[in-house]
């Protein structure tokens, strides 16, 4: 390489897609664009870049340091967006009256953040977030959870939907009398899966202030494991007691698993599992992890929950809303490692190859047959020898070539070969040699 | 508004997509997806952040003024990218021996300018470039025509696609002794159109050096109009003379017009216009602009052409092309000028009130049954009063809406209310509901 080239080279962190992830990308969004449509959610989308202080709003310090935060050429203090949450507060805050309530929306788009680099994480990743606004009924909360499942089953990826309600479990802790506690108490939870029982307890002791029957009783309430849904939901009751709150919980849970039933959501793919705290603040009722029935280890794929207040940042108007938001990059990684993800690197169903100059215009007639036929059809872009062009179709693996003698071409007239048996089929016509590739499409 | 909140607001020169116009942009892309897939193109994607050294190659003070740049958290000196042509030059040059050769791809993505803001040109806008990578035939230049041709008519765009060559008048130049004043030549065509003739012929003589016959000869040439493309190009071929770069570019010009034919293309589609340069240096043979018919005033919504080294500032490789690329946001604001441009802001087929709780269960195995049936159902998301559910189907100009009380859904019926003409339907099975609208769709 000669001393004045740019050595081409990717920021760290960051990736290319190259023609298999990104047709395999491509046809997921087109997937899930549809599931959304379904259920009638609109898209909508807004800036990557925007005002530091709208995007940090009430942020945390990880946030801050995570953003690409700069100064641009105006002088204006900007980043680029972390979430596609900020932006969905920030955008319902400013266009309440165009858009009316209940507004269901989704957002398909990519997101950055300055995190270390690892293995399967990215600078800049895909969310793909779904909201419905407006709305402060548990039916609501059973539309996500229902739109959770058909999308995933579109995607063919076999799913366990976890679902829980804080309400629930700040029901308990009320009437413990340990409220005042919650925060710290939720902070030990999250560690009941990596450290065991033992240390939570610890914990509950030395943090939450919660004694030895306390923390029996939230124990007892943690680990429920009933098999089905309804007898999860009256345990969990059982323990919580009288508590307004937890009452609420467990009509509403009750409520969403129902309308779950009514939708036909398998049971297998619902769980109870009241050990789901998804953070400290956001949520306020129903909440919900997905994991992959396959490979469960992956973690959670699709997850989110109920929250009060959307936009309490930027307004004193209150907007409940509840949703979910779909981890693209890690489904994609898991739909691979499944090898469900489509390894093919074209589009095309059928090459047409171009023995001379002269089959060129006839071969440009023929593509387009196929095309207005609905087919993709990759007519190779030069004359060239046979052996090299087949070779070609090959590689990119297109499962079809098209091969004419310029005689064949004159009387519309054309081969098609079959790939990988080899198989071919001579002398068809252009209308026959389309019927042909689309019965085996 | 309390002094605590954050005005939500957007930065100069950025918008949101609101349903409506988010809605018809997802319709515009996938068109232009499975139009780039039926000419068997495939996607690829690039980081938005690269490094800043990357961006700006060779690029000129005018790109570097644009950019969003600055230095990472790592202290890395990076910028979002202005175009997807540099990253796709990067992209080539690393990745040679995966992709093979030919290649073709498409690249729908934003991009980045801090330009000053104008009536319709935003800081943030999609690009929607394709390419043929690798082949140097005349034929993937009416290949890149003929995907124009079928993209406007997918999307409903009359259009006319001016075709020039460049190694025309490079002949031409050659033919009358001014080669070396090339540059100065076509920055003086470039004003042909607003400055009129008078004003270019002065400066064809006083900064290109141009004596009064070889303007002659020049305007001449530009000024064919010859109403047949081969009229155009003999009357050019007979002013450029022998001249063999000349008589290259009228055979390049002459196969891709003959290729158009082969595909179909109506030749009031297509036009030879000997005035289109397209800039100075990058393209090397075949340009092209393309007016939108019905508004030709807005400017060329899709312009491209023929270059003989995409790599040259990363590597010593030489890899010649041809592409193109898709203005959607012109594009966009065209089809709405001409009401082209889908009004709706939901998805939705239907609305499905819901008239009590207990309504809730039935509606959702109603709403399943629809969206099976590839209908976008729209489920009122809680109990409200029916007229006011009514009134939101009307605001969201959803066509239809379905009415059922308890009883009626305990038997499994429902109605259906044209929201248009007020007619309804009563007692309805929900699989006769689904078919009709499925009917009137």
């Amino acid at each position: 390489m000669s001393k004045s080239k740019i050595q081409p080279r990717l920021l760290k962190g960051f990736r290319d897609y190259l023609p298999q992830a990104a047709l395999a990308r491509e046809q997921m969004i087109r997937t899930l664009q549809d599931v959304f449509a379904s259920f009638a959610f609109t898209p909508i989308d807004t800036p990557a870049l925007e005002y530091a202080e709208i995007l940090l709003g009430k942020g945390s310090e990880e946030t801050d340091r995570q953003l690409f935060r700069f100064e641009d050429n105006g002088g204006r203090d900007v980043a680029l967006r972390f979430d596609l949450t900020v932006p969905l507060a920030r955008f319902a805050a400013m266009y309440t009256n165009d858009l009316g309530s209940p507004f269901k929306r989704y957002h398909i788009a990519p997101v950055w953040r300055a995190e270390k680099p690892q293995r399967g994480r990215f600078r800049e990743f895909i969310q793909c977030d779904f909201d419905i606004l407006g709305a402060a009924s548990a039916q609501s909360d059973a539309e996500i959870v229902a739109v959770i499942h058909s999308a995933l089953e579109e995607l063919g990826v076999a799913h366990k939907i976890r679902i829980n309600n804080r309400k629930l479990l700040n029901g308990l802790l009320e009437t413990l009398g340990v409220s005042g506690s919650s925060a710290a108490v939720l902070r030990a939870i999250d560690k009941l899966d990596k450290q065991g029982e033992e240390a939570v307890r610890r914990e509950l002791s030395d943090t939450a202030g919660l004694d030895s029957d306390q923390a029996s009783r939230l124990m007892e309430f943690l680990q429920i494991s009933e098999s089905s849904p309804s007898a999860a939901i009256e345990a969990a009751s059982q323990i919580v007691g009288r508590s307004e709150i937890g009452m609420l919980g467990a009509s509403e849970m009750k409520a969403v698993i129902d309308n779950t039933e009514a939708y036909g959501i398998p049971a297998e793919c619902l769980e109870i599992d009241l050990r789901i705290a998804r953070g400290l603040d956001y949520y306020t009722g129903t909440v919900f992890e997905t994991l992959c029935s396959e490979l469960p280890d992956i973690g959670s794929i699709c997850s989110g929950g109920r929250y009060d207040n959307l936009v309490e940042v930027y307004s004193n108007r209150q907007l409940p809303g509840v949703g979910a938001s779909i981890g693209l990059d890690r489904l994609m990684a898991a739909l691979e490692e499944l090898e469900k993800l489509s390894a093919r690197s074209t589009p095309a169903d059928v090459l047409i190859t171009i023995g001379s100059e002269a089959a060129v215009a006839p071969s440009c007639a023929l593509a387009s047959k196929l095309r207005q036929s609905g087919l993709n059809a990759y007519l190779y872009p030069e004359v060239k020898k046979l052996a090299n062009q087949l070779k070609f179709a090959n590689r990119i693996e297109v499962p079809f070539a098209i091969i004419a003698s310029d005689e064949q071409l004159s009387v519309g007239k054309c081969s098609l070969k079959d790939m990988q048996s080899g198989e071919q089929l001579d002398d068809l016509t252009f209308d026959i040699a389309a019927e042909k590739l689309l019965a085996r499409r």
